[in-house]
């Protein structure tokens, strides 16, 4: 039962044409009319910043903006990664990770660091095709199509690998559980400290249109072997083989936890436990993955880095052997305590936001310019530091102690606490569980 | 061959003591002094708002923070979902996301619009614990249980209850895979409009405590049943049975795409098979999934929820049959185009940063102050609008056009180009490729 649309059209004030074109005073104008009430115009302006060409650069990064949505940047100290102390940027609105990154890095700051490795750095693009040619012409006619597309995209390809990219290889795939008809070109590439995105979809498009011409002019091909169709060319972001590995070690004596009253050796018993019953339970799992992700997520944000790309990477790459599992282990040999993740990372240190977001770039300016292999071995250390935080939390006194702690300064913030109040409100509640409702309850009898 | 960490800590001047304890100001003289360059300190104050009380609630949603990081706020205007017409606020760093957004809801819009639905919101968490009884005891004593753990809560609960959330039920499996003594009780939430986490966790902590009494004191149980060790208590984000639908759906002959020259029906084959390539091969269906939380992230940020839950959320759910797959499904039946996305949400409209950080506010307001369900249609109907757009490029004119146009103006921004350079290098990059090293190189011929 659909309305007439040409009459929607008309009537409702809320559909707009031209919407991108307007300026953002005009965008901004247009919301208060229409979606919200005539004072709150104002909100828009609040974390604008004085200086307009910068503030234009925040703007082209996206469209239709009508403001700065701004999220604390904050800084976790005493990292050590491979015996380089960092203080890692993190970018994240969710509290107490800052915290438990910092926390987390300077318990293994004194028991060794993070130790960190990049396993592989491959990427991949695929270009999807119907072809209606035989499955079987394939080994035929492979090395004869590279060697053509490969060619005609010299000119793309070689700044990239000067650089120490390009294309690693090729491989021709049948899909016949899609269609008879449905190929891909699976093309693996290097793509040296930018994460590659621009470079390996120009490329991939450039080997579609080559392909095209391949089916009609190539002296290999039979004629019931021309007709070609190209559907699409993209990167993937499925990426098992661009792998950052990070682990901690310490003997299981040195695993004490000052002024928790836990045993080093229980404390390392509960806490393989915990990681072992996130390898078994999927419902487990995601939220251990969750954990880790925090702090992957921070530095992905704060270095000016796609998190829905690392994202997908990584639960693809968790599900990968048929179940969702965690992405970090725990192992104890010979009364050794050793814990690790493997996180495919596909980042990069130039190209992309890295250096328009001026945070973004005083971020890499922070952690000493790396390379993107660098970078992938500290945030992987990042994610790891995150997980073990949340682990010893959740083994020990329970998580909920510091969240409470984080959401009363949150909720008192909310209300404009004064300095008393606030001391008089987190002496009440010390202990207690803190709610919006209670809070605000006690605020209330305490302001009469 | 661990150097010796005493040495380290007492050399190395970028490891640092009570770092969360310094002021914002002393935070950043500290970077500045061991990690940047003198000039550098500026850039941290660039986002500031005059607003001190402001200022200081963005810096109280996380810790050791030393700027405000800013995200583009934009809007994607014309979304209609069940028959309401949306501005849908959206927060995300990569050019092109919002366009594309708004692109797809305007195709939609004279289309019957968006539709949505949840088909089920049930949020769940996971109490471990270490057991000395046998798993067939399980049945006979969980009502026992279940009773002694609801009572003890019943203060914790009330409230929720009277907003129509609550436990809804308690499962207690075993888990011999971990080991034999290895058991966790599965507990079924309703949290109605908030996310609920911080309310999950107090519950199951407190059953925690309520069932080392139980396994202390209760009459049902034997000697040999009363060693009980709690592992850990936490909601989990893997939330099956939290789910929004959206869907789109109109005749074949009206998916015409003006000015493009592709044919209606032609357009609707080449997305099917694009689509069914997404459902079989993990390698494009990571890709593909990643388009859709593109949309569904981007409005995730904007209200205040939390994006690692909602990505883990996903992509576990996209991985449940055993082989990672697209969320989006299409089908074309008896000449109607049908197109599809199922996703677990679970997020909040109150509680959380929802009504703390003053943007999300706002974008809650915008969106006209929705419950959890009716958000959760709308985020749907955006990762629905982003995964259509992607596609519409993919398989017409190719991702690379639009992304390229987006690119050159990030470049031309990061040379603080003019007006006149701007149009000027606009002409003479039209339709070829995009670089940065390009971009510059034409830039410095022009100024000579």
């Amino acid at each position: 039962m659909r309305k007439n649309p040409l009459q929607v059209v008309n009537t409702d004030k809320k559909k707009i044409n031209g919407f991108s074109k307007k300026t953002k005073a005009e965008r901004r104008a247009w919301l208060v009319e229409n979606f919200l009430q005539p004072g709150q115009g104002g909100e828009f302006l609040r974390f604008d910043t004085a200086d307009v060409a910068l503030q234009g650069v925040i703007d082209n990064f996206s469209e239709n903006t009508v403001a700065n949505f701004p999220l604390p940047f904050g800084v976790a100290p005493n990292f050590v990664v491979n015996g380089t102390t960092y203080a890692v940027p993190m970018v994240i609105e969710e509290s107490s990770v800052v915290a438990a990154a910092s926390a987390a890095a300077k318990y293994w700051m004194t028991r060794g660091g993070f130790h960190a490795e990049v396993v592989a750095a491959e990427k991949l693009g695929q270009l999807h095709f119907r072809w209606s040619g035989r499955p079987e012409r394939r080994a035929a006619l492979l090395t004869g199509l590279c060697t053509r597309v490969r060619a005609q995209t010299l000119p793309l390809t070689e700044r990239m690998e000067s650089r120490g990219g390009g294309v690693r290889g090729i491989r021709w795939k049948h899909l016949p559980e899609v269609s008879p008809d449905c190929y891909q070109l699976l093309v693996s590439f290097g793509t040296a400290d930018s994460m590659g995105a621009n470079f390996i979809n120009t490329v991939l498009e450039a080997y579609g249109q080559e392909l095209r011409r391949w089916a009609t002019d190539s002296p290999e091909l039979n004629d019931d072997e021309r007709d070609l169709e190209v559907i699409m060319a993209i990167l993937s972001n499925h990426t098992p083989n661009c792998v950052a590995r990070a682990w901690v070690s310490c003997p299981i004596e040195s695993m004490n936890l000052p002024g928790s009253g836990v045993d080093a050796a229980d404390f390392a018993r509960r806490f393989k436990y915990a990681v072992d019953i996130a390898r078994q339970d999927p419902y487990r799992a995601v939220t251990h993955n969750k954990g880790i992700m925090n702090g992957v997520d921070a530095v992905v944000l704060a270095t000016g880095n796609d998190f829905r790309a690392i994202e997908a990477a990584c639960h693809a790459f968790a599900a990968q052997s048929g179940q969702y599992r965690s992405l970090s282990q725990c192992r104890i040999d010979n009364d050794t305590f050793h814990f690790e993740v493997s996180l495919p990372l596909a980042l990069g240190t130039v190209g992309g936001l890295t250096k328009l977001h001026p945070l973004a770039n005083i971020a890499l300016d922070i952690l000493g310019r790396p390379g993107a292999h660098e970078l992938m071995g500290v945030m992987a250390a990042a994610g790891l530091a995150q997980n073990f935080a949340a682990l010893r939390s959740l083994v020990t006194t329970g998580i909920q102690k510091g969240h409470m702690k984080m959401h009363l300064q949150n909720i008192l913030s909310s209300f404009g606490a004064t300095p008393e109040e606030r001391t008089s409100t987190e002496t009440h509640f010390a202990g207690k569980t803190v709610s919006h409702h209670g809070v605000r309850g006690y605020l209330e009898d305490l302001r009469g």
